[in-house]
């Protein structure tokens, strides 16, 4: 299965704003907006922009908003790819085929490159989100939520806990955690604050929320199962990273088969969350069963 | 001339208010929890929640609010050192007399600890800064405005020059845009934030910048002095720093005398700065006067 024409579009036009959004190579200093360039644009997936958008779309919410924090969430992603990779982290030379940013530049300008994604989506939450005729209230909660979704006790306490545990026996509920906290909570910020935007009622965005919940754990198992089983060039990394260092997945503890079953149980419940919602919601059905096929 | 008791009731109330807003140490997983409270509480100066709460303060306006704006921009402060000191970036050892963060746990510590500092103030800015009887676009103005001075152009810029220039020859153009973005940006976004929060008009919003912009630049001409003049127990590091890592400073440049006379001018424009406030910002002339004869 294929990404359909749908979101085809979706990457070019948060591609466009992205472009439009980060500084220009030769702004100064230029070494900071070259090196913010090459990781947003050295050819993410854009799951979770397309993730975003489709939510607002089900809920018909203004499309060039839903594109709005869709850019912030992937300059916060890109961010938290970068800190990852650097040698005190996950310590990899490789993302995507190309070299992580502290190998392409160095050590001190990834970790400012970092900083300044991060910096620059907050930007974009409270400067461009805002939109006459949108309850200004809603862009607060969403970006509080964004920030409480992607801190010390959300995607940044995961990768802690993802550290820590390196080489630490079978784990589940740590395995858990980190794959909830490390890649679910930003998964589920961007449903969140895309219901938000095309003013779910409660009921929506619980709905949207565990829609996130079981997506966002799914991928993570797909991943580990792709570090395990993929292709080496598809991918655009090294297989095995995971084993080599040790890290808790859920193939390492479950088995690959378990794995497997699991992902497309919660793929299901996905889908299964969704009921309340019409044809509408069809592309995010679609982009539940992706999840299962993708190969990168 | 020491700090008053005005000034330091300040400090009092926000660390009291910095201690309820960063997580318990055993708050999941404990490790970053620790860390972000060790940085924190590491003995800061607290010179951006004074300035912050004078401000508001000296237009009269909501004492809470200027402490939640003060306790925000404290967080992203103590965000800027722990990076800032990594070994990738300036390798410091040793801060207000106490182990850098990266010594006192690790590497990678430091890093997601920096990270979720800055994503916890936005969390403050976007969460606790609003307030019934406040116009909430002011508060996305303050968070915008805060993110672009922090940004690419803005403070990281500044940190980016720094680490780039470190053993090029002379060079005043270079220095000057190290100390008004590495410093003086956060230092201004204070002072604005403040304004804003306290309802000032667009005079009194210039005047405060000008005064911002003039004592953030003299408080850094005083830091370059004394890491070559100061006392190494007083200030908590050790001399020479800056010269041994071939930074470019302003008395590296243009001689102490002349650094010296340069501040001096500086408290003085920012003092006349302040001619349109009545004795409300007094304690702000103070603050200038402080930043010409603090000794840490």
């Amino acid at each position: 299965m294929t990404i359909s024409n749908y979101f085809t579009q979706i990457c070019k036009e948060v591609d466009s704003l992205l472009d439009s959004i980060i500084p220009e190579e030769n702004t100064y200093p230029p070494d900071i907006h070259k090196s913010m360039r090459y990781s947003v644009f050295a050819g993410g997936k854009r799951l979770r922009p397309m993730l975003t958008v489709a939510v607002c779309d089900a809920l018909k919410g203004d499309r060039h908003q839903a594109m709005t924090l869709a850019a912030a969430l992937e300059l916060i992603h890109t961010y938290t790819l970068i800190h990852d990779d650097l040698p005190a982290l996950d310590n990899d030379d490789l993302r995507r085929g190309l070299p992580t940013n502290h190998i392409q530049f160095n050590e001190s300008t990834a970790i400012l490159t970092g900083d300044a994604l991060l910096t620059l989506a907050f930007e974009v939450l409270a400067d461009r989100l805002p939109k006459t005729g949108t309850d200004i209230k809603d862009i607060l909660i969403i970006t509080a939520e964004t920030a409480i979704a992607i801190g010390s006790t959300g995607t940044i306490g995961g990768q802690m806990v993802d550290i820590e545990m390196e080489g630490s026996g079978p784990n589940i509920a740590a395995v858990e955690y980190i794959h909830t906290h490390k890649t679910g909570e930003l998964i589920v910020a961007c449903v969140r604050g895309a219901a938000r935007l095309g003013g779910a009622t409660k009921n929506q965005l619980e709905s949207m929320t565990s829609y996130g919940k079981q997506i966002g754990l799914a991928f993570q198992i797909i991943d580990d199962i792709l570090d395990l089983e993929g292709d080496e060039i598809t991918l655009g990394k090294k297989l095995k990273s995971d084993v080599n260092k040790a890290k808790l997945t859920y193939p390492a503890i479950a088995g690959v088969k378990q794995s497997k079953e699991q992902a497309c149980s919660l793929v299901d419940g996905s889908i299964e969350a969704l009921s309340i919602f019409g044809t509408s919601a069809d592309h995010l059905r679609d982009l539940a069963k992706y999840t299962l096929t993708r190969t990168f």
